[in-house]
């Protein structure tokens, strides 16, 4: 027999259930077990001396083991959780779990140790479906704005930007490095004349940092475009994205998000509101009273960049702020520059930065100049071929997917938006 | 101005093209320009009389420069490619290419060398926007069909599988390892209740081939599913999912396909056949006196495989075959098997096995002993936890991207299908 999802049980009509079991209870004359599956859950009503010969087997099902039930669903006024039981006639143990290892108050740490047993939350599951919603979407309108999905290799042969904070893998006889990211390859694809490529993989960074915005492998949606006129073609183009991602997820998970992480999802409107990085501490100030030594008004500090979200509240009523206008200090080298200024951007949301995007310079005299002043011109060497046989002006941006789920659901940390997460301190399970 | 694709160009209206330059020819009276995007080709005409002003930029131009040309597009019976021709009022030169590394008559290795280079021809950048297709369309059937898609760690603290063949990680005071597939975590999974899953990500394995079918690094389309009654379910769920993605990307590349390749992708029916791994030497012998000796039956030796093709057309008039009750001994001990059979299948496509699938064994007691007849009981450990607390009957299926792209396009090696090849020897660019 067919099995059914519990969400789609039509009454009185003879079928399956499969999920795990939440909970069994035995009363006098009834066992109520409850069964979960991805779709919800429902109770199954045993009852002791007409379905005597399933008691049994009933109870010996512990909480986690996953069964199949044959029977029927029945409305019942009377059953607290939804009004629905189901009426079985027969029951197969599918798997017998163990007393588990976690409870719903388990702390985030024991909670990674035993991730199977923590993910079979609807709230933990609803994570996963929402995200793997809001990526699609947003794959879907780069697909639809002529983009193709690339995939670009992971293992490299020379330390990638900096040379710290990589990877280092032992490959045969020699050394490989993890990709940081995917920046050089998809400026690759520019030179390839790919013109507009995306790449939805993992990225590899060797920090020690236990903030909760830190991975040391997340997952980088990577956009790149040719024939650009500037980098407000790529804002306007990441904007334009986001707002179709969240429109079309808020349309599926809405009222979902709402009921289990008490989270209204907005759609921005566009175009997103931007400002200058050096306005910005001027508005802070004289909006706020908020200031900073003036040294470290060539980045956004953390605090200011928290301020952003009531800054873009309050100015733009949007939740989103572009930050442009950086000073080039403190930013890639590869970021094209114009009278001593980035013609790049950060987006601020909720108070932390989700992507930076920028116009790459593509004019290799220009690039090595770029590259000398950083000290990294060996280290880039294989990078700066890429622009010696021609190669449009182009930008792009990256978004942390974890970290935008994250933010959007309004999560503590990566550790609850990853599948499995990766830190300093944790490879496992 | 805005940027028009060639593909797109209405006759006699003012635009801007942007693109490569193909080929430069200066006549007596006339400079051609051959200039190429995405979406084709056209001819530029510089009449050198009426265009004076012109003609000094345009000669600056080297193959795989990349310029932009203001103007407008003609029909011209006399051009050669196509009928249509641009006749510019302004040239923007973006970039200009020292003389090009590579030619069409290069080989493989000099090809990957440059490989952005290399990219620029219609046939390659036909096969990423192919493959890009293809993966997408399968995704969406899977979408369609409740399917969630994840992202699992690449780094692991345990050597997975069999400990060789992985590759080693410098991870701060440890080592960590890179993942050979994501197996293992798409059955935790399973054990999660996410029910059904996919995920399209890079695998790793330090394997010492130089097959045309092999390289270090390849990007694997992974799918999970919980509730199966059998291994049938999945062999089923994949032709379905294949037969859908042929069928979308026949219609939207098949004609291109033909023209540049000569290969016609046929959608194949559905159910897809099967045979037993015994039926299928019989039947070699029978039909085409192949034969091999008994100890080599256990598998399907290479050119067992690749006669598969001709069998599969001579008895099911069919492109697929399924391969089913291979013994367990070749096999990875996580396979469910049942009076020494095993419960799985491979699938042969054009005389290659394409993907393996299977039922995975998820009683505990049945596993532990599968993984102690293997001597891995300790290399497994942590993934035989995922079992202890509950799990669902499920099974699951990969396919190599880069491997189902280069059968389908009739391609020499996966060289020609990855992005980037990577293999023992080829870590650049």
């Amino acid at each position: 027999m067919k099995r059914e999802l519990i969400e789609n049980l039509a009454e009185n009509k003879s079928t399956k259930i499969s999920g795990f079991i939440e909970k069994v209870r035995d009363t006098r004359y009834m066992v109520f077990v409850v069964l979960k599956d991805i779709t919800g859950k429902i109770q199954v009503s045993i009852d002791k001396e007409k379905q005597a010969f399933l008691v049994e087997d009933a109870l010996k099902l512990t909480q986690g083991s996953v069964a199949s039930f044959y029977g029927f669903m029945q409305v019942n006024p009377a059953v607290k959780a939804g009004g629905k039981e189901f009426i079985p006639e027969k029951l197969e143990i599918l798997s017998i779990a163990d007393a588990l290892p976690i409870d719903a108050e388990a702390n985030i740490d024991s909670r990674l140790n035993y991730r199977w047993v923590d993910l079979r939350s609807e709230r933990n599951q609803l994570i996963f479906a929402f995200s793997s919603f809001l990526v699609e979407k947003m794959r879907e309108f780069l697909l639809k704005n002529r983009f193709i999905e690339i995939h670009t290799p992971k293992l490299i042969g020379t330390a990638s930007e900096s040379g710290s904070e990589v990877f280092e893998v032992k490959y045969f006889d020699t050394k490989a490095y993890l990709a940081q990211s995917p920046q050089f390859y998809k400026q690759m694809a520019m030179a390839s004349g790919l013109e507009r490529i995306f790449e939805i993989a993992p990225c590899f960074r060797a920090e020690k940092s236990h903030t909760k915005k830190h991975a040391t492998e997340f997952t980088s949606f990577d956009v790149e475009m040719s024939y650009i006129d500037s980098f407000e073609d790529v804002m306007n183009l990441e904007a334009e994205m986001l707002a179709y991602g969240l429109k079309e997820t808020k349309e599926k998970f809405g009222e979902k998000v709402k009921e289990v992480f008490n989270v209204d999802i907005n759609v921005p409107k566009l175009p997103f509101p931007q400002m200058k990085l050096r306005d910005i501490y001027d508005e802070l100030e004289a909006r706020y009273g908020f200031t900073v030594p003036e040294e470290e008004k060539t980045d956004l500090t953390t605090e200011a960049e928290r301020l952003c979200e009531k800054l873009a509240k309050d100015k733009f009523n949007h939740e989103f702020l572009f930050v442009t206008d950086y000073p080039p200090e403190k930013r890639a080298f590869y970021h094209m520059r114009e009278n001593g200024v980035l013609k790049g951007y950060d987006l601020i949301w909720k108070g932390i930065e989700i992507t930076s995007g920028a116009q790459r310079e593509h004019r290799l005299i220009e690039l090595k100049k770029n590259a000398d002043e950083k000290g990294l011109t060996k280290d880039v060497e294989f990078y700066l071929q890429f622009f010696k046989y021609g190669i449009p002006p182009h930008g792009g941006f990256a978004i942390g997917v974890d970290r935008l789920t994250m933010l959007l659901l309004n999560l503590q940390s990566l550790k609850e938006t990853q599948f499995l997460f990766r830190g300093p301190d944790r490879l496992t399970p």
